[in-house]
C-alpha cells in the first residue's frame, strides 16, 4: 500500500470545494465523512457514494474518528467552529483547511487549538463561477495550484502529510510559502484582479455595450461574477496586503494615464514591451 | 446572383487582418489583388490561392481597376497613402479601412479625398495574440462585431454596401455608430481593458509569480501581449476619449479601495452584487 486508507478523512462543509475534495479522496478508497449545513448535500454526496457518512449536526462519533479533518468552511466560520467544537475532536487528528487568506486565520487558530492537535494551513488555488456540492469536480485542480502555508508550530509530518493530499487531490502545482508570502501573492494574483474586474464591471454606467464588446472586455470581466459575501470577507481578512497591492496598481496606472496626456509614445511602448515579455511567463506550460 | 462578385476588390496591407479579409473574400469568388510591403506575404497569398494578382510596388493597374479598396494599415500609414495616392485610385472607387479609431482618422480622410471617390469607415473588432498574413484566418470573424461609422458624407448606398462587406466577412454581428460613439465605446471596452492589462503586467516587480498563478490572473493579462507601435498609435489617436475612460476607472477603484480601508462591507456586497448581475449580460448568447 503507498496510501494510507485506514486514515478516515472528515470534511466540514460540503459546497463545492468540499465536494470536489471528496470526490478526489474517494478515487483512493479513503473512508470520507462529512458534516454540513443542508441534508440535501449530505443526501447528493450519499447517492453519489462521494462520502460514506454524513450529517447535518455535529455528530460526536463522526468528529471524534476522524483523523484528518478538512474545513471547507467561511473564515469566519471556520475560526468559530474551531472555538466552539475543538473539545470533540480525536486526540492526534490532523486539521487542515481552504482558507484564501492565511495570516489573519492560521495564528488565531493554532493559538486556541487543544496542544494534541494540530492546525497545517492549506489553499488550494481552484474555484469555478458556480457553488454547490453538485458542482464539484475534481478536474477543478487539474492545472491549478496547491499552496501549504505552515508556521514555526507545524511538524514535519503535517506539512508532508498536507502536499502529499495536495497531490493526492490531483492539483498540479504543491508549494509551501509562509502565510506572509501566500497573502502577498494572493493579494497581486487574485484578489486584486477581483478588484478590478468588479471595478471595470460597474465604472461605467452606458447600457447596451454588450452589443459591442470583443473578447479583451469579457476576459478582464470574467471573474466580476463574484460570491459578494465570501469575497467581501476575504478582501476585509487581508485588508492591509490588498490596500498595498490597489496602490501600487494605481500609482503604475496613472504613470502610464501620464504618458497618455504627454503622449510620451516612446515611454508607453517600453511598458508595453515589458509586459509583453513578462506575460509570456505566464503561458500555461 | 445575390453576391455582384464582377466588383474588383484591393486589399492595401496584407497581414493578419488583410489577409482574412482576403480568405473570407475569396470564398465567393471575388477578383481580389493585393498590395503590400513584403514580397513574401504576396507570394503566400498567391500560393494559398486568397489573391489573384499582388505586388509591393504602388502597381496602377492594380489600383486603377478595384472598385473596392480595403485599408489595412496603421492609422498613420493609411492617412499618408491617401495623401500621396489617392490620384491612382478610380473614379467611383468606395473605400473603407479596419482603424481602430475612427474620430482622428475618418475626417481627416474624408476631407482631402477626391470628390469622386467615397470613404465609409469601419472596425472589424476581431485581432489575435499572432500577427502576419500566414497567420489569417477568417474564423477571427466569427462571434465578432464589425462596426461601420459613417458620417454626414456618406451616401445611403456606401453605408448599406459596407455593411454587406461584414456580413460577408462572416462577421456575427454589424452595427452602424457615429464616430464619436465609436471611440467612446472601443475607449471603454478596448483600449482601458490593455491599459489595465498592461499596468497589471508591469506594476510588480516580484519575481516566480508564474509558479502560483490561477486562471483569473492570466484573464486579466492575455492582452498584456501586445503591439507596442501599433497600440501607442491608437491610444494616442484616441487620447481624451480615453483619458476620460481611465479616469472614470480610477475613481471607481479610488471609491472601493476606501470602503475596504473603512471594512464597508456592505458598500461592498453591494458594488459585487451589481458587478455580477451586470456581467451576466456580457455571456456570449
Amino acid at each position: 500500500m503507498i496510501v494510507d486508507v485506514s486514515k478516515r478523512i472528515l470534511i466540514v462543509g460540503l459546497g463545492l470545494l468540499g465536494g470536489s475534495y471528496a470526490k478526489a479522496l474517494k478515487r483512493f478508497g479513503f473512508h470520507i465523512s462529512a458534516i454540513t449545513k443542508e441534508q440535501s448535500s449530505i443526501d447528493y454526496a450519499l447517492r453519489e457514494q462521494i462520502i460514506d457518512e454524513g450529517s447535518t449536526q455535529l455528530d460526536e462519533t463522526i468528529i471524534g474518528q476522524a483523523d484528518l479533518v478538512i474545513f471547507a468552511l467561511y473564515p469566519h466560520v471556520f475560526v468559530e467552529w474551531i472555538e466552539k467544537n475543538q473539545g470533540l475532536l480525536k486526540s492526534g487528528a490532523l486539521i487542515t483547511d481552504v482558507t484564501g487568506v492565511k495570516g489573519s486565520v492560521v495564528y488565531k487558530i493554532q493559538d486556541m487549538l487543544r496542544e494534541d492537535v494540530e492546525f497545517i494551513a492549506a489553499h488550494p488555488m481552484a474555484g469555478r463561477e458556480v457553488s454547490g456540492v453538485e458542482n464539484s469536480t475534481e478536474k477543478m485542480f487539474v492545472g491549478a495550484n496547491y499552496i501549504v502555508t505552515p508556521t514555526d508550530k507545524n511538524t514535519p509530518e503535517a506539512i508532508r502529510t498536507c502536499t502529499e493530499l495536495g497531490r493526492l487531490l490531483g492539483f498540479s502545482n504543491v508549494a509551501v510559502l509562509s502565510p506572509q508570502e501566500h497573502d502577498e501573492m494572493i493579494g497581486f494574483l487574485s484578489q486584486l484582479t477581483h478588484c478590478i474586474a468588479i471595478t471595470l464591471m460597474t465604472c461605467n454606467d452606458k447600457e447596451n455595450m454588450e452589443k459591442y464588446t470583443g473578447d479583451s472586455f469579457r476576459d478582464l470581466t470574467r471573474i466580476a461574477r463574484i460570491n459578494d459575501q465570501m469575497w467581501s470577507e476575504l478582501f476585509v481578512a487581508n485588508k492591509n496586503v490588498l490596500l498595498d497591492q490597489m496602490d501600487m496598481f494605481m500609482s503604475k496606472f496613472a504613470e502610464l494615464r501620464t504618458m497618455l496626456e504627454n503622449e510620451d509614445v516612446d515611454g508607453m511602448r517600453q511598458m508595453m514591451r515589458c509586459s509583453t515579455a513578462r506575460r509570456a511567463l505566464f503561458d500555461k506550460k
